[in-house]
């Protein structure tokens, strides 16, 4: 009897030590095209453990690591049923513990996705800064750090609710896609509103709202038509983040001697990517070094790394239904392995999108990371990756447009030469085009708020080739100075908040000036969603000559589409002879400037005036 | 008697109506690869005459143009021995007129010539302006411009003489080619010293000397090992040119309606010749504009004219003896025309080298040009052109040395950037470099007269993979300014005229400034002539930290030719722990400084002063 007691004992005692404390993903679909699942089995020293799973799924591969706390458990879900099963972990011949784990039937074409592409104009925001739906999560007892508003680097209380309590007047605005920066849990305990160094790759931060609040927000979008990309973090993760805090294994990320928790700084040199002269000291500094403090360097090259961060991707698509994903730091992953990322995501969902932040300064850099790029090819490299950023375009700007035209090359003929790059990319309308985002100075801010130069720098970005994105704020004519600190371009929107001076959502709230930024954007925004030429076309411009650019937008199978763009970037009204643009104009006579609603005489010269732009529909 | 008479004197008039006044190329060799030869003959009504050849040489074809001046007579060469031939011209079966025709022995191994390279440090100068070796053709009475040494544009008396008199000045210098911009007579009324508006392609400008002192200067140079390259201008002959006053057919230059001769200036806009957007209107406005209002725009489209141009450029390679070309305003040529050029130059010396000034300012613009370039294969565009320039480390030059690092990225950093983009380039040994040419702001101006920074960028220029050129007088700290005009870019060698007040060519008449630049650009450039890891190894770069950049040259087969170059750009001495460097230093325990003479401890920190550039041959 003594005996038993003491078996009794252990018995329990052995339960409640290999108790399983997390199944990541912790539920899956029925139907995906990998069929293939690696299950991440968590809890204080299972690694003796045998899973089981009930029905018809087989176990195929079960993997220890370093760690005891961890069990890889590969399963076959080809031809799986939807349906909770139960899989439960034996010691011996004695069950210790068991779990549901749910196979949900998958949405409804959810294979066949579309991404976001050319025919949208992004709205990028950052939850923390842009509207508090919900007060009462402004803090959390789960997490750290607390809300403060008058901290400029605190947690200022938006959230998802906030957002979808304002998806109309994103709409409004005529913007067809949201991306918000990173929604995942970031507990670190200051500086974390940012949300880039996750804790939790499968969980919304409770300050921003749940899981399901995530879907909402998707269904809302798409209620108005609207698409959602989410922002994904795989090259670093939070220094909290639990796995970090307990790892695997040692080669889940770079550790470099010396540093505290293994750290050492970037040094943020992404060319050693492809420098034929790199040394090795320095592609290391570069690919291993830590992105920040709080931010250790994942190790991509590590396979089960990248299968967890496959399946943390495809698991947001589904049960985030989502239209596109944007990779944060893109050429700071180990390049081979975020390729079998993408390239493993993209399978799963071949009309899908997903953008690099490729935050580099030379076409030829950039496009080097664009599927299919021949200058990728030179080194016997293939990215992948659909979509990259037009940084240089965006370099320029603010030069193009604060600056009349001294020498041959200056003002928006920068534009125009930028431009004869183009060649090098293998997909110019996979290139995200942008006058700012959360990294820079506000463009209305290096305009001086000039809102002459933001409806001509809009003007550009909306008719080129690519896909816009603007920044939430620059619409009604935000300010913020990088210079004062990342919160300086991070302000909270007006009216976010409840009991805000002003709620600049509104027509009433905002000012004449706000207005004046609101309402040009918002033509030109909503008229764009009709433009094939705008948004699929082909382009053809002219050398700007008096610091005047004219291009052209048209589709070859229908010239009826023709959008004429002229841009006098001077200071000067002028006066334009048409004759030298009749390549473009093809013989139509009237123009309808889009912005004024005016027609023109296209076999008339062109009166335009200082700092003004014409979008013209050809008829 | 009275109708014999008039008969004879018909015959008479008829005979000197038909006389051939030019035969072109007016002699040729035997023994060349290619066997065609077209000849292009000149006269008063010639285009009824059959010519005939003696011997066993066969004409092919003999082709008649609109103008009836002019006949081209294509023969074969084939098997033909050299000797003096005679080319008679018949109308009917009379004999109208005849010449003596040549064809020379080739000179041995004449198709084997081996072009400059990377081994070579080219010496550019303009040979009005670089010294006067025989004041007896300043002026010649064939010529219209007369000498006028105090007109910054017009001819100052330099001559081929002048440089063959200081050919032991650029030797001992350590320079092993000499670049001479064009020495072919320019008739121009004025501004005519350049040279780039030639009135004949096959003759060397009388106040310069003969195409005999032509070949002589060749001679000099290969006695001395050193080699001849020859600047060559198809994109523009001069207004004056006979056959531009006298056009074969129309389609020879490109017309414009309206300007005076057909003038209308090029929009000079490059990009168009890759510009996937460019309209026609301004692709036709570089292609066929003219370069200036004496230059005409040459048809490269037109085969007769490429084949002129071939032709003439075999004839001066043959009869000048020459190591390479240099080819002005390249992609100012029709793309398809000059490439044809180009290919069959090089088929006949495959060995040889051909330079295009790509004045542009990316590197992916310019490596399009360069031969097997994957940029150009996006276009399916292989220019066959072997050398191509970086002006873009030009550009930065200025910047990168008078910069010291304010934020990341500055001062050296740029050249360490810079190169991150020579995987552009299918051959990066194939690229001029250059501190300065005659188009540009000297290099001393630029640096406003600072040694320190001068023998910075030389040391870096020095040291790089590509072919070093410097411009004459920039090794002795000459200034100038281009917004003074190019006279001022282009100022007189001093001494290189009788009575000068100073003598720049000999360590005595040097000032102690320019014998500080003089003995640290002879010291650089003769240690290089031996650095076979500088010529043609591979490149290490490391990035560069506090402004001081160190980067290795070496050769995979052979680690004892290591050179290690350490560029402290900064205004601080600093001390540099080696260790980071050790990718690059190998273990080697010494390094020789081969500026100071002085030898390094490779395994101690080094010590380094302000603005100071040190070059280590490890050891």
């Amino acid at each position: 009897m003594r005996n038993i007691l003491i078996l009794l004992c252990l018995a329990i005692a052995n339960l409640s030590f290999s108790q399983v404390e997390r199944i990541e993903p912790s539920y899956w679909w029925a139907g995906m095209k990998q069929t293939e699942l690696e299950l991440l089995v968590y809890g204080n020293n299972i690694n003796d453990l045998q899973p089981e799973f009930s029905g018809n799924i087989t176990i195929k591969k079960v993997v220890k690591v370093e760690n005891p706390n961890y069990l890889f458990v590969t399963i076959d879900t080809d031809g799986i049923t939807p349906g909770t099963y139960t899989l439960s972990f034996k010691k011996g011949r004695k069950t210790v513990d068991s779990s549901d784990y749910e196979f949900k039937p998958r949405r409804e074409n959810s294979r066949q996705r579309k991404g976001f592409d050319s025919s949208d104009v992004i709205y990028l925001l950052m939850p923390d800064r842009f509207a508090n739906g919900n007060p009462s999560n402004d803090s959390t007892t789960e997490t750290i750090e607390k809300a403060n508003r008058d901290d400029q680097g605190g947690r200022h209380g938006g959230d998802i609710q906030g957002i979808i309590d304002h998806l109309d007047y994103i709409n409004e605005l005529g913007a067809t896609t949201l991306w918000s920066t990173p929604l995942t849990l970031d507990n670190e305990k200051v500086y974390s509103y940012h949300g880039y160094a996750s804790s939790d790759l499968y969980k919304i931060d409770p300050r921003y709202g749940s899981n399901e609040d995530f879907a909402k927000l998707s269904a809302e979008l798409h209620q108005r038509d609207m698409k959602h990309i989410m922002d994904f973090v795989p090259n670093h993760w939070g220094l909290s983040h639990w796995l970090i805090q307990d790892l695997p294994s040692s080669d889940w990320i770079h550790y470099w001697e010396g540093g505290e928790n293994g750290f050492k700084r970037s040094n943020y040199i992404q060319t050693t990517q492809f420098d034929p002269y790199a040394s090795e000291i320095d592609a290391k500094g570069c690919m291993d070094g830590w992105f920040d403090y709080t931010m250790p360097d994942m190790n991509e090259n590590n396979p089960m790394l990248i299968n967890y961060l496959v399946q943390n991707a495809i698991w947001w698509i589904e049960s985030g239904d989502l239209d596109g994903i944007r990779v944060d730091t893109y050429p700071y992953n180990d390049k081979e392995g975020i390729t079998k990322w993408v390239t493993r995501v993209m399978e799963e969902y071949p009309d899908f999108n997903i953008m690099g932040e490729i935050f580099m300064h030379e076409t030829a850099h950039i496009a080097y990371w664009q599927k299919d790029s021949e200058i990728g090819a030179i080194q016997g490299f293939n990215s992948n990756l659909p979509t990259v950023m037009d940084f240089p375009l965006h370099d320029i700007l603010p030069q193009v447009f604060k600056e009349d035209e001294q020498h041959w090359g200056d003002g928006v003929y920068r534009v125009y030469d930028h431009l004869t790059k183009d060649f090098l990319y293998p997909n110019i309308n996979n290139l995200l085009i942008k006058m700012g985002n959360h990294d820079v100075n506000r463009i209305n801010q290096e305009f001086e708020g000039d809102v002459d130069n933001y409806k001509l720098a809009l003007t550009l970005i909306m008719t080129l080739r690519g896909i816009p994105q603007i920044y939430y704020g620059d619409e009604i004519g935000m300010m913020g100075d990088k210079g004062k600190g990342d919160g300086d371009i991070r302000r909270d929107f007006p009216g976010g908040w409840a009991g805000d001076e002003q709620n600049a959502f509104t027509s009433n709230g905002r000012t004449d000036t706000q207005n004046e930024y609101f309402d040009f954007t918002k033509k030109l925004l909503n008229w764009r969603k009709g433009q094939k030429a705008v948004h699929f076309g082909k382009t053809l411009h002219f050398s700007p000559i008096n610091n005047v650019y004219v291009y052209f937008r048209y589709l070859q199978n229908d010239p009826d589409e023709t959008v004429m763009v002229v841009l006098n970037n001077s200071d000067k009204d002028q006066k334009i002879d048409l004759e030298r643009f009749s390549e473009g104009i093809q013989g139509y006579e009237k123009g309808l400037d889009i912005i004024s609603g005016k027609e023109y005489e296209m076999n008339q010269p062109l009166e335009i005036g200082a700092k003004t732009g014409l979008v013209f529909e050809l008829r």
